[in-house]
């Protein structure tokens, strides 16, 4: 084959992503790109998706892996692209969503030279991902992307970034490869089931069983439940969770609160903990005179399944060793009928019960305001819930906008999002519109940093002019309905529960997005 | 002293910092750095500017540099909030910015468990830092301030960051540090300026002055210009330009171009190249079968000053060694008439030069439609000209928004912006609104990323749908009015260069921002 016939490393990335079955690509390119997206417009199968800047590019990566269960491609320019996305590259790590990054960089030779856009694009890679790779020939790009795709697909350490220098994507000599075998997950301690089968044996209601990762998903739910009903042990979900199966029919499953004062007393009574897919419960931050672990000093910790294992196997493998029945859950609360009056976190709460579709799905960015969302809304109909899982604020509205991608357009998603996370990453809204999704945004209005107002009183003093300085939105308000026009969303403000519901109700019948400002 | 007396390590944070003569901080604060946020409260003496997102704050620390000629500091939320503020780092490195990155971190104890908020917050910072440092006892955070300080005040490697763990910012036993006196540059090489004398003296008008860094600056170019005169040498700008001082009466310093075609031309004629503060011209991109280098392959290097060394003392060694005469400048363009018609970039160029007041202040991030902007400029009232120096895009809202409080609001500070890249940190002008700043931005609205349509033409294809679908913004159009409103700035819509001139105007009186939207 003469060299002119020969593919791009490019074409080869392209060919080698759909072949493995990566079909979307959220995209923010530049210069160094330009050849993989001349190969992604030659060669169907890819569906691209702009986003106005990486944070949303990212974020919806995470989102869409969160509902469709498989990895997304992102496209990023050089060092600064990526060090854009790395916030929400952060949470999807921390919710252990799989995605292959490919960073854009500077031809080989031309690297070297320094010019200005050069970075050091593996380091930025290394604090993130659990695979990091540059295709340094176009030969190399093919079994790079094959090796990437593979590292996606594993359980929780899935993050692969693999950077594509210019020439190494210009250049010809590209060669497709074949998508490589699933990887085994680390296989399950039968050592680690026995000790999990002997503490539900004795201790009862003294121990507790606490889901992370894959255990919030509903078969890992339900095998749980059998062995808490058996045993009378209890069960918790971490306070990170990336996607939980819940509502009507399901297990109202609670998480640790967030407040590590509460956190310590709900978690003080338990002798021992089975941690399944979920960590050794920590605060999220250290406070001065409070411990770091949350739970009993003498607790005794049993890892039935890290987040990298088969949490539904362990959890079966618990279930046949007790030989514990299979049991129904117990009744749960009722769908809450037509709610009014002042927006407060209890009647939002229940107000959202009241109308979710079935099948909806919740990008819960809500904060302050909607740490009781969650509990309250057991009894809607079954939808899933994602939680911000990092930390790192500024992913609800790209979770939201790629979960609505990863299920196809068929399903509501329903963003519940703080103003102040809001506007980390409201160009969101704009790739919303564009594509045409199926995403309610209920965006909480109350003009501050509440979360840090709180931690600020926590230091033990109230906050002065300076200190507002940096807590408080107010100076100006920020008006989200223009916000949301100006990028092409149409938008609403709402002062009460029963307009809210109304204007949600109505916009779960658009095949578009929307916007409720709710004043509160 | 009984330990209750004791100062916390972040009120020796703040005093160190203030009586180091640092007296801006640039935020957003997190619940890590409340006791900081504490300590900024209750000691006088530091102006707190809030910004949405931490790429806004870097932003912001970059453009107070560049016109106050002294560092700022920042507060930044765990890895994540440093990751934000990257890519404006990224350019601020590029402009030889200083600042000090205050980067919360958990408690020293608590960070080994692995928190979701917990990251590699040094190998961050270290892709962009020259100084990074971890105060790991309160004892500890005032002298690691001053010696931040110091770092800061160095020239052109002087991006300082101190983490900050939040037991060393509320420990007890905190010490302010006295100033450290300032690094002194590495000291001119004697050879360097021989060398350089010699090639002006035999070149003449073969020899290329090639200024970067300090030496845009009215003395060095003043220096550079004697030379000049004096021998036939040319004088240009790198490309990077943090700031240039220019405008009537100034020198109409022409800089190398963008294009790497249109650069090599440009410079192939010259057989010395001596660099003054500036790097050897590379091009910004590498492209098939094009040169990396732009100069002649067979030009003669000479570097009389690295852009860390004091451009000013060399380029007046060698008008000593020379023994050349002070020189006038040519006779300028003059300041053009009222321009009218459609918008144009020579005509907005003109429009600009006509309507600029003296003193003003220009961030320049006009990209494509911009290209020329600068070069029909020289006209003006005299004026600095800020640019975009790292190529990562989303930094000229901040830099605006920096530059003007680094003037004290005493200069009106015209933002030339596209929109592509606007939408990257479109959360500056909520901070403009906020501290009713003097900024006036012009947003060049053509509704796709243009330069990166042209480098896909570049690429050898007219792109297609897919293609089209990262690289075209009009669907939905954006609603930079709209925008701007939401976040409490005024703004209007122009279709003309006559409507854009009077709305220029009438917005250098008011006391606040404004945007016109200029439809291109």
């Amino acid at each position: 084959m003469s060299q002119a016939n020969e593919m791009t490393g490019a074409e080869s990335l392209v060919r080698t992503m759909i072949a493995g079955g990566v079909d979307t690509c959220f995209a923010n390119p530049g210069t160094s790109e330009m050849h993989f997206v001349a190969a992604l417009d030659q060669i169907p199968g890819m569906r691209c998706v702009l986003g106005l800047q990486e944070n949303v590019v990212t974020g919806m990566a995470d989102g869409f892996y969160r509902i469709a269960d498989r990895p997304a491609c992102t496209l990023l320019h050089c060092g600064p692209g990526l060090a854009n996305g790395l916030a929400n590259l952060h949470n999807a790590r921390r919710a252990g969503s799989g995605m292959v990054n490919i960073v854009g960089d500077q031809a080989t030779y031309h690297a070297p030279l320094d010019a200005p856009l050069t970075a050091d694009i593996e380091a930025l890679a290394r604090t993130v991902s659990a695979w990091v790779r540059t295709s340094a020939r176009p030969q190399d790009v093919g079994q790079d992307a094959a090796a990437a795709m593979q590292a996606a697909r594993t359980i929780a350490r899935n993050l692969a970034t693999l950077i594509l220098p210019s020439d190494s994507s210009w250049g010809r000599g590209g060669v497709v490869a074949e998508p490589l075998p699933k990887l085994r997950a680390p296989a399950i301690d039968p050592h680690a089931v026995e000790a999990a089968a002997a503490a539900l044996r004795s201790g009862g209601p003294n121990v507790l069983i606490l889901l992370g990762g894959r255990g919030f998903r509903a078969v890992s739910q339900r095998l749980a439940w059998r062995l808490a009903h058996a045993s009378g042990a209890a069960i918790l979900g971490e306070f990170v969770a990336p996607r939980v199966e819940r509502g009507a029919g399901r297990l109202p499953l609670e998480r640790i609160p967030y407040d590590t004062d509460a956190a310590t007393k709900v978690l003080a009574r338990y002798t021992d903990i089975v941690l399944v897919g979920a960590r050794p419960p920590v605060s999220f931050f250290a406070y001065p005179d409070k411990p770091s672990r949350q739970h009993a000093n003498d607790a005794r910790l049993h890892i039935l399944a890290r987040p990298e294992q088969d949490v539904e196997t362990a959890l079966a493998a618990v279930v046949d060793a007790l030989g514990v029945p299979d049991a129904a859950y117990p009744a749960g609360a009722d769908r809450p009928q037509r709610v009014t009056g002042k927006p407060s976190p209890e009647g939002l709460a229940r107000m959202l019960a009241s109308v979710m579709p079935e099948g909806a799905i919740v990008s819960d960015e809500s904060i302050s305001f909607g740490r009781g969302l969650y509990a309250e809304t057991h009894g809607a109909a079954p939808h899933d819930w994602l939680h911000l899982t990092g930390g790192a604020i500024g992913d609800g509205l790209p979770v939201a906008t790629g979960a609505a991608i990863g299920a196809g357009g068929s399903r509501r998603v329903i963003s519940l999002q703080a103003d102040g996370s809001a506007m980390y990453s409201l160009q969101s809204l704009w790739t919303q519109a564009r594509e045409r999704l199926p995403v309610t945004t209920v965006l909480l209005s109350n003009r501050k940093y509440n979360i840090l107002i709180g931690e600020y009183k926590g230091v033990g003093a109230v906050p002065g002019q300076t200190a507002m300085n940096m807590l408080d939105l107010s100076n100006p308000g920020i008006g989200w309905v223009k916000l949301a026009e100006g990028m092409g969303v149409e938008a609403v403000q709402a002062h009460s529960l029963e307009q809210c519901a109304d204007m949600l109700e109505a916009s779960f019948h658009l095949a578009r997005p929307f916007l409720v400002e709710l004043v509160i």
